[in-house]
């Protein structure tokens, strides 16, 4: 589709536009842009209005970084939720998988993204800087690493492990084993060697 | 993802148009608005710019009904085209993808849409009647229907093909037959059945 001849201009604009997106290409993009045509004007006028809102007025936390509409969370402004017990996340979508658990009662910290010198993506590009200033405050009981099992999260893992090393507190990680549900010969070696390391005495309760 | 959470009703609302998108679920809406979140927010001011340029000033041609910037495409107004063959097709991904070949002089007349009953769209609901119009003015020598085979396309074929016989006009269909570069083994058996049936001379030059 490279080469291809588009009949307008603002069609071609516009379908260059949404092959920019992540995911989408130049067929797909053309495929949304004639199902944009094909709506009525002002349902395209509430996405366009939606995107510069999004641009415009999100805000971050100003204590967790999550996204938020106003300047302190609704996670981290609720006074029923433990402040002592912070998790560590990569981002919002983080946040929104563990929120749907209903098990944690702790807040968040949002680092943003994860160390990968290919991304070119540092520690100084991430919130660690204030992740540090809560730990100084000494309110701080317990840190839950919970970042993907990647190459770029075991990294994150272990730079900010090394780096809060001299902080009185409880570092955990959140547990790896097989998941509830998967078949245990469909498990990856990896995943179940761990999940024997991590053995734990067995609990009626939990079945 | 249906009784998510999100921590900002801003989010919330980029992500329920996003997945308003054919083929985009609310998980692929929130990677897409994260993506939109991390760039730089006049790339955004260009997309949504243009939807709006989209919504507002595309145009129609007003001769073969294709998506234009000018009320008369450059297609249709470029004289060294044979505007005695109309190609009849669905929509303007067709008429790119038949442009691509490079095997078409002559010029086309855009559908809109195809005959189907289920999706509740009828012949009136087609540029049917335009292209009457074209008919009866006696300049076409010949229509070539390039349908797709679904139910949808054969039915509107039928229907055209009827509505249209009065018309000193010559009928033709695209060729069906095994696709180049198919191995004939994993050819379908309908579409190696009419590709035996419609067999051609043996055409050295075309090897």
């Amino acid at each position: 589709m490279s080469d291809q001849q588009f009949p307008s201009k603002i069609l071609e604009n516009a379908v260059n536009e949404f092959a920019k997106l992540p995911g989408i290409g130049k067929k797909t993009a053309l495929r949304l842009v004639l199902f944009l045509l094909k709506q009525e004007k002002e349902s395209n006028y509430r996405f366009a209005d939606a995107i510069t809102t999004l641009s415009e007025e999100i805000k971050y936390c100003k204590s967790c970084y999550n996204i938020s509409d106003s300047d302190i969370c609704s996670i981290c402004s609720n006074p029923r939720r433990d402040h002592s017990i912070v998790c560590v996340v990569e981002n919002v979508r983080d946040v929104m998988a563990i929120e749907n658990t209903h098990q944690y009662q702790g807040i968040y910290h949002v680092l943003g993204g994860l160390i990968s010198p290919m991304d070119g993506t540092g520690p100084d590009d991430l919130t660690i800087a204030p992740l540090e200033e809560k730990l100084k405050k000494g309110e701080v009981k317990e840190i839950i690493f919970a970042l993907s099992t990647t190459m770029e999260g075991d990294t994150t893992n272990f730079f900010l492990f090394r780096k809060f090393a001299s902080y009185d507190v409880k570092f955990t990680t959140i547990a790896r084993g097989v998941a509830i549900g998967d078949e245990l010969e469909y498990a990856d070696e990896v995943t179940l060697g761990r999940s024997l390391v991590d053995r734990l005495p067995f609990d009626k309760e939990a079945l």
